[in-house]
């Protein structure tokens, strides 16, 4: 601890998130979080028509507005801070983490795109937000030709790469727009992007640019490769991509005049090199050793874990040196969907009777759901849910993948298929914690953090399955206490992440414990999920992939008019 | 025509359903339906609780009471005789359809066991319905039983008897309350019972004998393969079941006095022999010719065809010399969910924005559903469904089956499911339609029947997955029309049942034909069904039956206090 001053130091983390940005200002010296804000983005996510000229989007796609960002620091911040009642000129660094794989078209400037005059009617001009899943045909050739050329980087991803990611979308924005592609200067995650209009300064993160870019053992997919893919794109890592590198935890410069005026906050203080939403999570939970699984469990799950040694585990989103903290290799596997099938459900198949009883009850109908369902013995529900109705990241990276329910009877009712629907996500969770111990990689602790955590049969369910305690991270804002535990390393308050995560980190440890007859229970279940996972999954019955296309094609008839 | 009076002559047909029983009156020389009234039986269906002492039913049970069967002829019949506005003494005969199999344990007099003195607790002492499960354990011994004894009769049965049936009822009467067995004199068709009642006299009818009482070729499985299932079921057929057969179309006798003071018709008509509410609908939709398959589809669906061979069908419900007319084989096969599973996904899974919407425009759900499904192209959902939420009856034959949803994403709305659960169900029509075809008795003209007509899409989503025409009957009240036609020859109006449905039933020939553009694109989709029939089905994954056992098995947990 470099403090000696009385007066105590001050951070201010803020965590862009998918529909808003959260800033909160934390005490260096012991992690309190203070007060926080939270702005929406004016535009949330396009999805279906382009707010400029409310244009129809194709299926698929998920723009956002740069500008949104920006709104987020001038209110957001000054509004957390006027909440945590203390003195900006206390306030020492801050500190960013953002979705991804996010981004954001730019000029030399770091103009995007979008904003040039006569751009704004362009849909390729704006950002691509990291649900944007419309790079599928680029992410299908890029693997298949890693494949066929035995790239040695696409093992460090499972054996696949996302159409989520930067070289996917960048080669859909190519062939696309491609005098777009010219105009660009940067292809530049939005986790980057706002550190940029911080600090004035681009500096490229280390776990973007490993999870995400391709960066592996110092480079890129090579040019001849690039050019395979299309002649056009050969140069995509040399004039787009490439950029020096940020370390975790390190300062990418210091705030702006400008980005002082805009937070209030006093110009020179460090500003923390980029990070992502999932992974700052980690030292925010206090999970920072090998080992140490978090879980960021909202809408969708995100896994990340360090570890000492490079290992290739299958399916897993990515491996990266240093993508978590500094000096150990950071592992992360993700579920693409969690949450927000859970919700889906709820919205959507829900009868009015039991929405009127929560309602009449004072409780959400998920709490409903929940209560019924707590009350059943496992396997009770005689269902079977396989959790893909957002594809699956891992183990299978197959966002052509969709949800099955097997064992209904004209018994089954919406609560037994919303416990069917909890149980799948669990039993994908220990999918990935046992691909992870297969490769080398054993989870020693697995630490939960995210939305998900207030319920708490959820959160029991899921130490059940596994057959291991769930800890807990004892912070509702674990993404932005992570960028806060950033911001005070950058600043210079800890020498490592590691240091300011003992100190500021929060954690609850085997706040649950499995039941050993649940858990028997459920390792029969898993049995039977794991059956229907590789059935589906791994070719054994492809028709998922081929309802999506009967899909796609019935809805071309439908949008072609005769 | 036997038609020489100047007064019409008339005949009453009754139809037993599951929760109610129907009277029509009909007049003779057209089959013109005069009238008709419907008498709910006070006890419906117990299924969770036994009436007489309130104590819990076993999961899969189902029971009735008899007596509630006498008050459909005291209500409905002089009911449907004042709606008629006709005179009583112009009915020349009573014909009589009743749900199957649905079996009535009674002594030497034909009085129920559950009217003795003592017996009215025992469950085993009331009517076991057509949809009482409870027995599968004693069907799946006596199909492996005479798989292994390489049993001639099991093909007749496409391999397979139901749990539903005489022979898996009775055994289970014996072993769960022997004494009870004991003291029944007879093991009686509902079907049977209740010409009985009008008659005085047990007649035993030869379709319920030849598709639920393993009637072929004039014997029943011999003693020794009953001793060998139980030694105490050596018995069964020569003391309970065995009993003179009446022929289709043929009278049973003639109505009692007692009937006659029930029913205010004359004493001394004609009695039909008793049928089988699906198998007396061929004749009402003018279905009595080789290859005229008709489906009559409501909670569930029966298709009955006659032929003038005998063949085995893999997976039908039965072959029976004279099953549905005299002097051609009469084939049947089912599904054994359809109506049910589109009214318990409406009831359960369907939110209050949609319920109330319907309601706002005096729409039922189901019709909304219908409306708002039928506006996409086939295959645009992505879904796909198995259509067992109350297990498969053709062709796999197997009640452990339970329903499957594939193709689910965030997307996915509730008219959507509604679409691929009506699409299930047809494309288990067309696996039935296909085996017959396929085991050289084929079938040429498809006729439905039944109250899922009433939906017009559903229809048009038959024709176009069966790819041929739909013909449909003329008449909502089908059995109790058939009922009336075999009256009519039970009394001498017509020479014979083909005479009789010639002149009284009623049919709208090609009343739907298939689109080719949608009968190609289900043929994609009903290879995807057949490949996940096959698969779950028969053996390539027996995760549907294990979920069952779990499921009975978590439930045991729960109801054996600690």
């Amino acid at each position: 601890m470099s403090q000696t001053s009385t007066a105590p130091a001050h951070v201010v983390g803020i965590d862009y998130g998918t529909l808003s940005g959260r800033a909160v200002v934390v005490r260096v010296h012991d992690g309190a979080e203070l007060g926080s804000a939270v702005s929406t983005y004016r535009h949330g996510v396009m999805d279906s028509v382009l707010a400029a000229t409310g244009s129809p989007l194709p299926s698929d796609w998920a723009l956002q507005v740069p500008s949104d960002y920006i709104e987020v620091l001038r209110e957001a911040v000054p509004a957390a801070i006027r909440a945590a009642g203390i003195d900006p000129a206390s306030v020492i660094g801050v500190g960013t983490d953002f979705t991804a794989c996010t981004m954001v078209p730019v000029t030399a400037d770091g103009t995007p795109l979008n904003e040039l005059p006569g751009l704004a009617d362009r849909p390729h001009a704006y950002v691509k937000l990291w649900r944007h899943h419309a790079a599928q045909g680029q992410a299908d050739r890029i693997n298949k030709l890693a494949a066929d050329r035995g790239e040695a980087w696409l093992a460090r991803y499972g054996g696949l790469i996302s159409s989520e990611w930067e070289f996917a979308k960048g080669l859909q924005l190519l062939e696309e727009d491609p005098q777009l592609y010219e105009r660009m200067d940067h292809w530049v995650e939005a986790a980057d992007w706002i550190v940029w209009q911080l600090t004035g300064t681009y500096v490229r993160n280390a776990c973007s640019a490993g999870y995400k870019g391709i960066l592996q053992d110092g480079a890129y997919p090579d040019p001849d490769f690039l050019a395979a893919l299309n002649p056009d794109f050969a140069g995509f890592v040399a004039e787009k991509l490439e950029h020096p590198i940020g370390r975790l935890g390190s300062s990418a410069g210091t705030l702006s005049d400008q980005a002082a005026a805009w937070t209030g906050l006093p110009a020179g203080i460090a500003v923390a090199v980029g990070n992502v939403d999932a992974h700052v999570c980690a030292p925010a939970a206090g999970a920072v050793a090998p080992g140490q699984m978090a879980a960021i469990m909202g809408t969708s799950t995100c896994h990340v874990m360090s570890a000492e040694h490079l290992r290739e585990v299958p399916g897993m989103c990515g491996v990266v040196d240093g993508g978590i903290v500094d000096g150990l290799y950071g592992y992360e596997a993700g579920q693409s969907g969690v949450g927000d099938i859970f919700g889906w459900f709820t919205k959507h198949f829900v009868p009015a009777e039991l929405s009127e009883e929560a309602a009449a009850r004072g409780l959400s109908v998920h709490e409903l759901l929940t209560e019924q369902a707590a009350r059943e013995e496992v396997g009770a529900h005689g269902l079977l849910a396989l959790d893909w109705q957002s594809g699956n990241r891992s183990v299978l990276v197959d966002h052509e993948l969709s949800g099955l329910l097997v064992g209904l009877t004209l018994a089954t009712r919406p609560h037994e298929v919303y416990r069917s629907l909890l149980e799948a996500t669990a039993f994908g969770t220990r999918t990935i914690v046992e691909a992870f111990g297969a490769s080398g990689v054993p989870v020693t602790e697995f630490i939960a953090a995210g939305g998900l955590l207030k319920n708490r049969f959820l959160m029991q369910v899921y130490a059940d399955v596994l057959g291991m305690p769930i800890s807990v991270i004892g912070s509702d804002q674990g993404p932005a206490l992570g960028s806060a535990i950033h911001a005070a390393v950058a600043a210079g308050a800890y020498p490592h992440v590691r240091d300011a995560a003992a100190a500021m980190g929060r954690i609850k440890r085997n706040e649950y414990l499995p039941d050993p007859v649940r858990a028997e229970a459920y390792s029969v279940l898993y049995a039977e999920y794991t059956a229907l996972h590789d059935y589906f999954g791994r070719g054994g019955n492809n028709v998922m992939r081929r309802l999506k296309a009967l899909k796609r094609s019935a809805h071309e008839v439908r949008e072609v008019p005769a």
